[in-house]
């Protein structure tokens, strides 16, 4: 195995099966410090370089959270209005890794335009860490769901997983990846217009990402040992928060989880994934029930990050 | 008393007379760290996160500061634009919770809707801190003008206060409640349509909070231990720094405390307490006088928070 | 020499010779912290506030990457906006400075308004540093610049300089002081309307800054030790990064550097500086030659913040 000490984390298409054990063994040993909500020294010499160039509150706040955890030290942007105005949008990435390579030890981008963090770690000393960049990729989130599902299940071979939603989002384009390293069924249940790109589509069969396209949940439901969810509506935001939650009907009902849904149709281990935040796919009423796995991803993303940066930070082997 | 440790602080409707004193004498316990300015260890093993979805400057960076003092770590937003988009506005908070709870030991909250803190302490596994909920309450700020007072005074019974300005305020209902706690004669000055709702005003009579309601600061400031003051006028943006600071009257004199005033009719050991930003209702000549309390505020507010973040993190008892 | 120790960095004009080799040298000592990448213990007691009135990428995070990497704790804000909306921006600077004193034990400002650092100074119990005011001084900018010529030449005497682009930049202005300081031939090119104003022409001629102006940096450009480069142009904000990037004409031939007019007219130990972002002024084919310092920049700029802190803060004498 590649040792993760000094390596960028940009995408899922080159991380390996072993790979993939060995974050969630360390994140596993670093859990007593989340668990017991102290904070330790590890990383207490290290700075980790947030360079969000789009808002984020979930993958920023984890990464960060991860990295006091561990005891080290945090600068950077959480957004690009946040630099020096506009000028920063145009500031070519080289210029500008030239520049936070120097301020600390590991650099967490999120990025609006695709392959940005690639680019980046091309002229980084110090290790980049994609926290999501445009409709490209978001390894660390998928890290963290098939962590929540190991640890579940105890592996992450022979499960069938429902993708339901958008599968342009840079989530979707990442499990994909993942689940092609796995003995995974897979079923994709998305509007056309949301369907993978076809190059994209290509690529990921050839990598040995099998797949088959349902029309409606109710179809493949029952089959489901994991449904892992996108929103298919953007945010209203004529409305408010109240008006928000007692939106009805937005989302057609073959996109949709329901508590009815589950309860009736499926299995009774099933687990529901989604990154949050969510629109009306995913009714509240599936919170309280026993499928709810999308609230412990919260922990366990921190875990995930912490072991990733005791890993490339090369604090643990 | 019950303990602190663990505890939210959302309110002072539900704070007695012995937790002021308690969270008073652990703030001047830990004051030496502030006085010395060095930071010490006593929180180095927390995170603090703070999740402010409205600016503040004083809230945020004297919490932040207190944590620091303490050497624990913080994370979090100062804004919620910085988060994604619209859409964490429309959110539902216990998603929110659902996720800041993993990311720290405790949650500093600023919301322009009243209650949401509340909410937010419902959901979550570690203590909420309500740093201003709309017009809701303010309790770390009035927390910080007890301790002010008692400091001065060695006592917080048999005072006399003025309130003056915009009842509507949350540091207005705040100090209600905690005026309620103590023997204090109190009058109120405050035009019709920011005088107390019907319902505060209800409430807080019933809990013991009596006052005096006045037309003109003039009638009582001869009696006045202490001079509270919120804005009776807006902001004029469309003004510079330069032009308000030349600002005259735009409030009315009823409201509006001077150096004129104070050296003319106030007691000699009158205080004035301010929790800025002003507007024009506090003259700058009040600034280089013996009245003056409210720049030394910023320093107590420090040591405020460090004594409620200590005790509520169980590292004092 | 004048003590660093609880020191105001708000110009150059005061700066004498010795006090730049004092700080380059402590910069020196504490290199090893950057250049091995391990965060140390040396301010760990300390909280660095900043004061960021306007966004900044650079500054901001150098300053706060210099921070860590001596173990103290940060906190501030990075935009006006951040704070209470608009009410911050009119509050007078000695309410504000009256707050953050309390907040940590030195405070890194930048301002639109010119004066502003040295107002906050004259209120403020803790050191203040300049990082950029309106069109006043950037101090520690140039503090970096004369850094990274003194660790090249070993010298800042016998150097000529080309000074090419605004000269109402308040880079330029604190060059302008700092090469008075030493035994420096200076060259100014800049459009009419971009002079410098008269008043400051006067006071740095009156301080023993002598310059030549000339039209076209081909006059020059052999003679240049440095040339320390600003844009002449604004950011076209109606253009993509992309676009950006191929942009061509904008900025006159008189005012821009390319590898083309280097190889074939510089000296081949000439530096050329720039403090970014760029816009067309100074081509990209410069960045893989041997006169890029421009880079190396951001590096020596946390060596230099390091040293500042250290001295002002009175943890190296």
């Amino acid at each position: 195995m590649r040792s993760f000490s000094g390596r960028d984390i940009l995408s899922l298409k080159d991380f390996d099966r072993h790979e993939y054990f060995r974050v969630f063994e360390i994140a596993e040993r670093l859990e007593p410090y989340a668990r017991d909500r102290r904070n330790g020294d590890l990383l207490k010499e290290k700075t980790l370089v947030t360079a969000f160039y789009q808002p984020s509150t979930r993958t920023r706040l984890a990464t960060e959270a991860a990295m006091h955890r561990l005891g080290g030290h945090v600068t950077g942007f959480s957004d690009a209005k946040m630099t020096r105005a506009g000028d920063f949008y145009q500031e070519g990435i080289q210029d500008t890794v030239k520049m936070l390579e120097y301020y600390g030890d590991v650099i967490a981008m999120r990025h609006f335009q695709q392959g940005a963090p690639h680019e980046a770690a091309m002229h980084s000393s110090v290790p980049v860490i994609n926290c999501g960049d445009g409709w490209g990729e978001h390894p660390t989130q998928i890290l963290t769901d098939t962590f929540t599902i190991w640890r579940q299940r105890g592996t992450l071979d022979g499960l069938t997983w429902v993708m339901i939603g958008d599968m342009r989002m840079r989530t979707m384009h990442s499990l994909s990846y993942a689940l092609s390293k796995f003995d995974s069924k897979v079923y994709v249940i998305a509007p056309d217009e949301m369907y993978f790109l076809p190059e994209f589509e290509k690529e990921a069969r050839d990598m040995g990402f099998n797949f088959t396209r349902k029309e409606h949940i109710e179809q493949v439901i029952g089959e489901a040992d994991i449904v892992y969810m996108e929103p298919v509506v953007q945010p209203d935001y004529t409305k408010s928060r109240e008006e928000v939650k007692d939106d009805k009907g937005r989302t057609p009902p073959n996109y949709q989880v329901t508590k009815k849904l589950l309860f009736e149709k499926a299995k009774s281990d099933a687990i529901v994934l989604h990154s949050l935040p969510r629109q009306d796919e995913l009714s509240q009423d599936v919170d309280n029930t026993r499928f709810q796995r999308y609230w412990v991803e919260a922990y366990n993303g921190v875990l995930v990050r912490m072991s990733l940066l005791a890993l490339i930070l090369g604090a643990m082997e």
